[in-house]
């Protein structure tokens, strides 16, 4: 197996800190990126609260300050299909890297413009990738990232499982074993596409054999990497507005400018966290340790903990002084809901989970801190939408809205 | 409800003849179509044995024979989603019926081209016509056709339900039950695509409740229906190549014109079948019953008859006294399988099904001997693979192929 590795994407928010990561640790790394992440940012009228710098500079400093080359190709695979299969012929990766994805589940959700946009992105990107590996006729593994939100947070109680569920089903009187994909429960239209990516890959394993890895990542927090905190002008990028702001992230950031923190509707609804510096280790993990060849599509969750809304708003209100304000949620989702979420693979492999507390009053400070001045106030209230009629309340309550 | 209703690909195979009985059923119809159909007729080099008419002199010949009017509208909704929402707020359907997919299993496996056509054409299609009835904000039934091949043709023993399995989970020791979406198993490009469909129908039913109905169709024969058959200038297509030719008609062609009947691998394959003529029905019927505000994607297995591709070409041989000859089977799929699906709810309906015996004879005679002359005899072997390394074999063996 060789070290080279392509990363669509590359140049996004989970994208760039893997990319100098594997870089870090020996891969020869070609990022390939229609920098549309950076061109949404002019649609929203809103950027990254740190100071990105645009990708020629950020290789150009990676250079100087390790040495490294990382190649940059621009191009959009959802769309320049060739470009996918030149690629792949004249680096002959043993990995590729799929993060060029729309990413944002409210900016999924804003109106048809941007629901039509996700479809045709996401699901052009991943089948031409896939369609191009097979055309290559090379062996390349698929790395993929997904979401734990394909699993839906309605469970029936259990412990989510990676990817696959055992079930019983009556076959005329007689109850069978059958081991089947967890049944997805996608609640926006940025996870629809991961569900239907799903679909695409489990075909694409059993007619032509594809070796394909899926990690249903949780909700990623933080925004440095050892890699990303050598020089500014390695930055990564910090999303604090309604859209692309993480919840974790937008907290932290709402905390440290003085703005209340912006809770929807009860804050009972819990979610899967990680860390970024944990997503890029998770990617390395996934690349050294490929399903077998004829195996079934490999998944994994992505994910460190779980927290509902309202602890962590408590959390950091508690460490900032910082008051809670409730919002209308904006989602169509249940009130509030348990998640139990199965992530043995990664640490069985030996992830060392970055968790929540040890890095929360760094990030705080030394990120929204120091740039609270590039801050937008009015990006911060989330008014992407579920439902036309839902409304979008910019007071915020001092109780939980149920 | 008014008796509008769009037909998205009403120039197609089933969506002409479905088209003519709506309106002759006293339904104000409209048709949109991209005549891609056709379109593919000239990259395939191959066309209808029968000789239809372009859309214009359908319309008028149905006008003329029947003094009622269809309109037509040509559009791509895989691109232009303004015509779906313009359209839908100027004719205000109570009903959508969606065929406007790319539906041949071996073309989406020809190349890259296909495979990409057919995922972006199907998906960009379906889900640009939720999205556009969702900004419409009217109450509009989709009714879309699905394939019975969504479920695959390796279950576990059982008849396959009606789109939803009723299954047992553990949970912390103690089974519960789940009712899910039955685990789909797509063995093409094109069903993928279906597959991926299912999805959208579901997250669309969940998050703006709409009334969706998933129709998974078996694999039609037949040509005409009492509509098609009132006059020359309505007849409908029949497509006798590899590509486009469903198994039942391409076999009895083939008898028809001296040809011997050409079966893939063993024969063993067992599928679904519906005749045309129910195809209509079954839409009629679909429309009229539809699922209650608020209720899931209601999903009907639309077949009649369930016969191995062996039988099929036996019962032929006898009819016709046709050779049998056997080729490597281009699919990547079980030698043979038992398939049992079970479809009470259009019986329950009232649906009253053309079995296979019945108007066997009278297809052979009466389409494919009489355009015989139409035939182009290179057309008939299937020469697209599911695999690259598969060898097309256009001699054929007299035994079956294991």
């Amino acid at each position: 197996m060789n070290k080279l590795v392509i990363i669509f994407g590359g140049d996004g928010f989970c994208g760039w800190p893997t990319s100098l990561y594997l870089s870090k640790q020996g891969y020869d790394v070609v990022i390939v990126d229609n920098l549309s992440r950076r061109k949404i940012d002019e649609e929203l009228g809103c950027k990254s609260l740190t100071p990105i710098q645009s990708i020629e500079n950020r290789i150009k400093a990676w250079k100087d300050v390790t040495g490294k080359i990382i190649h940059f190709e621009l191009e959009d695979i959802s769309q320049n299909y060739n470009a996918i299969l030149e690629l792949l012929k004249k680096f002959k990766p043993s990995a590729v890297v799929h993060f060029a994805e729309q990413r944002a589940a409210p900016y999924s959700m804003k109106s048809q413009f941007q629901k039509r946009y996700t479809i045709n992105n996401n699901i052009n990107a991943t089948h031409n990738i896939l369609c191009a590996i097979v055309d290559s006729g090379l062996d390349i593994h698929m790395i993929h990232l997904g979401s734990t939100g394909v699993y839906g947070y309605s469970s029936v109680g259990l412990e989510i499982p990676e990817g696959y569920l055992k079930v019983k089903v009556d076959v005329n009187g007689e109850y069978k074993q059958m081991e089947i994909p967890y049944p997805p429960h996608p609640g926006s239209i940025y996870h629809l596409t991961k569900t239907m990516d799903s679909l695409i890959f489990g075909y694409y394993n059993k007619n032509d054999n594809l070796c394909i890895t899926d990690l249903h990542q949780g909700i990623v927090w933080g925004t440095e990497t050892n890699e990303t905190s050598i020089d500014e002008r390695l930055i990564n990028r910090f999303d604090y507005d309604g859209d692309y702001g993480t919840v974790l992230n937008r907290f932290v950031m709402q905390a440290a400018i003085g703005h209340p923190i912006t809770v929807h509707g009860t804050g009972g609804q819990t979610r899967a966290f990680i860390h970024i510096k944990d997503t890029v280790k998770c990617i390395r993990l996934a690349i050294e340790n490929p399903p077998k060849k004829n195996d079934r599509v490999k998944i994994f969750n992505q994910t460190t903990e779980q927290h509902s809304v309202y602890e962590l708003a408590k959390k950091i209100s508690k460490l900032s002084g910082a008051k809670i304000r409730y919002f209308v949620n904006p989602r169509k989702e249940d009130r509030d809901n348990t998640l139990k979420v199965s992530s043995k693979s990664f640490l069985k492999l030996g992830l060392n989970p970055t968790k929540l507390n040890e890095g929360l009053m760094n990030e705080i400070h030394k990120i929204a801190s120091k740039y609270e001045n590039n801050c937008d106030k009015s990006k911060i209230i989330c008014n992407s939408v579920w439902k036309k009629d839902m409304i979008v309340d910019t007071i915020g309550s001092e109780t939980p809205i149920t």
